[in-house]
């Protein structure tokens, strides 16, 4: 039986803010960077060791694996950074106001671009200064590798060549996994896990800093999952998710 | 033309403490972390930036490290963990206060361990708690590849590998490398590159947490080499290294 850990980054700048964050880089809070240590805390304490880790290319992951790292005592673990792990791409509505954008397009329309599988909020013009097509970090990939907008049928498209590719691989091996990411790569790697619908994945939510944990048999077929640490502050932290939106 | 960085890492606990230090696994000091992120900030305002990181698998470097990324705003950078890149072994003086071994031992023999460069201090018993032979990060090491103690002339040979093997095929490839270890690591890869002599390289001494810029030929033979900043201050440091003696 395999063990993979799933962890949310902590409360981000622009999650406090209330902006659509997607690929912008930001940094957690003060509050982020509390929840972040908590999560290494609570692996701890629970007794989890691990052998290589993977973050996405985004502050706000990869600070939350360090400080889960340092809570272990396992700074020296190897990373791997992908784009793969990054959220979901949230198009021109990157940085807006998210009270700001329901009252210019309508709670409806927002409503659509947050909770649709497959329609994605309107794109950034390639030019736009917010385009992360001009960013160092992506420079090696084909220029329609980088999107200018996501839906999060796209964001699964992009995250599961990671986990076929390098995840699953590694946790064949014996490989005990940890995974820093964002609310939609997450939900991408659960989708596939738990085989749930296109309709149903948009309405689960996941908690920031709480280690997700994935028993997974010798097919790396789930078992059963749980979060750590006490379930009702899991519950009430996922639906405080859902409340606020995602970005 | 090639440019290598090197950064010792900043003040440690027990660096502070006055402590033999060598493999053990202390945290860096507020005045540690401050170093790490000059070291950064030096880096930034100097317009440096890298492709990969190289470090020990001890936290003072990993964590100077870290705050170098930071403050470059490049998180996302691969590092490599190796402990070939770790501080001398010190041996059985690990852990204990350096003026009560000058007491215990004579100012003579200490300055004999701490300045020759092939007479290593006592060695670990194996069964010794201090021993990190059962550290899970030396886990997949042979047994006689973790040391008891080392010389400076052991450490230069473990580090060489790395140097050959890792190090110079990413320089020769192109990589800009920023590497962040400590302070007898990095003489050995100064004494390598410079072709200093058994007897001088004991007496160089490297500041905590300044930049050192190589800058190497195609054949990666050093063309000169610089600390980044203030020159007196770095003359400063190293002095004030000199006058602490090493751990």
């Amino acid at each position: 039986m395999h063990k993979l850990v799933l962890v949310r980054h902590g409360e981000s700048t622009w999650n406090l803010e209330n902006r659509f964050t997607g690929w912008t880089d930001v940094d957690l809070t003060p509050t982020g960077i509390e929840q972040a240590k908590n999560a290494g805390r609570l692996l701890r304490s629970e007794g989890y060791d691990f052998d290589i880790c993977y973050t996405s290319v985004l502050k706000r992951a990869t600070r939350t694996l360090w400080h889960c790292l340092d809570e272990l005592d396992r700074t020296w673990l190897p990373v791997t950074h992908s784009w793969r792990l990054n959220e979901r791409h949230y198009g021109a509505l990157q940085g807006l106001d998210k009270a700001e954008t329901a009252r210019k397009f309508g709670d409806e329309q927002v409503l659509v671009w947050r909770r649709s599988y497959d329609v994605p909020p309107p794109a950034l013009e390639p030019g736009d200064p917010r385009s992360e097509r001009g960013d160092v970090r992506y420079a090696k990939l084909d220029t329609e590798q980088v999107p200018l907008t996501e839906c999060l049928k796209d964001t699964v498209a992009r995250v599961l060549p990671f986990w076929n590719e390098t995840m699953a691989p590694a946790i064949r091996a014996g490989q005990r996994v940890l995974v820093a990411a964002h609310g939609n790569s997450m939900r991408a790697l659960v989708k596939y896990l738990d085989g749930i619908s296109d309709t149903d994945i948009v309405g689960l939510n996941i908690p920031n800093g709480i280690p997700l944990v994935y028993e997974l048999d010798a097919q790396l077929r789930p078992i059963r999952h749980y979060y750590l640490g006490d379930e009702e502050a899991a519950k009430a932290a996922a639906a405080a998710v859902a409340a606020q939106g995602k970005g």
